[in-house]
């Protein structure tokens, strides 16, 4: 129970890993602060902690407020880093604002650390997208990095600020190259946190499910409560400052065959397989999965859930709770 | 003749590199503008091209002004975007300014060639530092990425902004990785730009040269027209487009072996080795020199002036123009 009372501030916390990350803090009797913008187009949604609301606080702001944030900061024993944009299309058409987010405003949340709150810990959400069009699979740690798109390169930036924290200022600090999560509270209304959010509302509606190209793209999954196992594993262990851990699995799926996965859970499920449009064409990365040797051997993590499991729970959830992630 | 009538900008172009550059293309018969904020701290400075004042346009702005970046932008054949901040103490005890000028400032620049002037070609001057403390000597462009302090971080996201828009959108741009630049025009004040500079004022000075630590770290030099001739090959060619080429030299010298040199070309020379400041320590890289291949076989490209030859011009420039760079 290495959070009870402890004080932990969660970055996008209304979002989807930050909300069921908060669960499971609640659960060992943190105090949490939840940071979030509730920009519409992002993954913030205050439903996803309507079961745990009375045991949180909730603080509206944008990390790009590096008042609040030097704040909400201040004390804390732990931040979970958790705000990012996510969107890949979205960094291409405004990339401003995916640099504003995804490094600006770490950068100032690193120097408010180091400003009032040198002794905090400090997990950064990173993503398997800076690594590109893999050289080799399973992409470990040691793979050369070549973002993709401006979402990568931002990510990338946000991601050495704490390092590079980490290493200089001896501020405490690691990050997690997550591959695609899924689960209850992932943005279902349109692709732009993970397509799985988006295929899994296509079923529910009975809808065909869309699967870009000739659907053998490989990929690999977490479902979001092995996620946040990492994320406390990490949070809890020195030995993971200034490390970079990529999570992953050994499940490995090409995107059709987790579409014929997923028609079992619907009604009358069906998906269809149509050209890669030309924006996403450009910066999709060809098959994908990693190697998480790494975490397993340093910090003991291994994900628990597998894909026919989180996929059912992930469907009925939403089938449950629809009204409350989109409306018709 | 490449160049002959073409339109050019240069950013950063009253600094140490761009100046040198903007005399070269004069003589090609180009048409010049050259950018520059002239803040005090930076390497601008209106005497480095006296000799040229008449036959170019200067344009005082700054490369974070996206409103006049995007007007001076269009039409332009030839972008040289050579403005940074370069110092590396400075980028961590003020990360937010250098994130501004070396990351966020090069998408707008970006951006608006995208929006505007997609057919231009641009060169653009990264730094050896973003390889952090090499892994293996000499360092090649595949050496592993790993920036040690926050310069080197915005470098490196500035620099792949510029391969990303040529890869995506087919705008012509490349990346050169600068090693230690020395030469007339230089910012000599003080260390910011390069230590070079500060150790010719201290030797005209006649005060003693401070090498840190043993003066035994091997570093590479390239004098500054070595360096303008491989800026205008790999604007030449569209062979460089969405590539990365090291420079560099065979010449590799230990800091006490260069001060050594450079004692007979001032009055009274002496060094002294003094221990490493704390903040620099924390941000050294230790022995560095790069291979260079890639840029010779693919551009042909090769350094031509010797050290002894590069740092008696640069001696002498400074003992003659010295009241233009430093008051006593």
């Amino acid at each position: 129970m290495t959070y009870s009372n402890k004080t932990v501030i969660i970055t996008g916390g209304l979002g989807f890993v930050g909300s069921s990350l908060a669960r499971a803090l609640v659960a060992q009797g943190a105090k949490i602060t939840l940071v979030d913008s509730l920009i519409p187009q992002y993954g913030g949604n205050l439903y996803n902690i309507h079961d745990i609301r009375d045991r949180v606080t909730v603080n509206v702001c944008d990390v790009r407020d590096p008042f609040a944030m030097a704040y909400l900061l201040q004390g804390k024993d732990y931040l979970f880093n958790l705000a990012g944009q996510t969107s890949h299309l979205d960094s291409m058409s405004d990339p401003q604002t995916d640099l504003d987010i995804n490094a600006t405003a770490q950068l100032a949340i690193l120097e408010a650390c180091r400003k009032s709150n040198p002794g905090i810990k400090i997990v950064f959400a990173s993503t398997r997208q800076l690594y590109g069009k893999p050289d080799y699979l399973p992409v470990d740690e040691k793979h050369p990095i070549r973002p993709v798109d401006v979402n990568g390169i931002n990510k990338l930036a946000g991601e050495w600020y704490h390092l590079l924290y980490n290493n200089i200022y001896g501020i405490r600090a690691c990050a997690l190259r997550l591959t695609n999560t899924y689960g209850p509270g992932m943005r279902v209304k349109d692709a732009r946190q993970t397509f799985l959010g988006i295929w899994v509302r296509m079923l529910i509606e009975g809808k065909p499910i869309k699967v870009f190209g000739d659907g053998m793209q490989l990929r690999d999954f977490n479902y979001v409560d092995d996620c946040v196992g990492a994320l406390l594993l990490a949070g809890a262990s020195d030995t993971s400052n200034g490390k970079v851990y990529n999570l992953g699995s050994t499940e490995v799926l090409g995107l059709k065959a987790l579409a014929e996965m997923m028609l079992g859970l619907g009604r009358n499920g069906t998906y269809e397989l149509i050209p890669f449009p030309p924006e996403r064409k450009a910066i999709d990365i060809g098959d994908y999965y990693s190697d998480f040797t790494l975490i397993t051997d340093e910090l003991g993590w291994t994900p628990k859930v597998s894909m026919a499991e989180g996929l059912a729970r992930t469907v009925a959830y939403y089938q449950e709770h629809q009204s409350h992630y989109w409306q018709d």
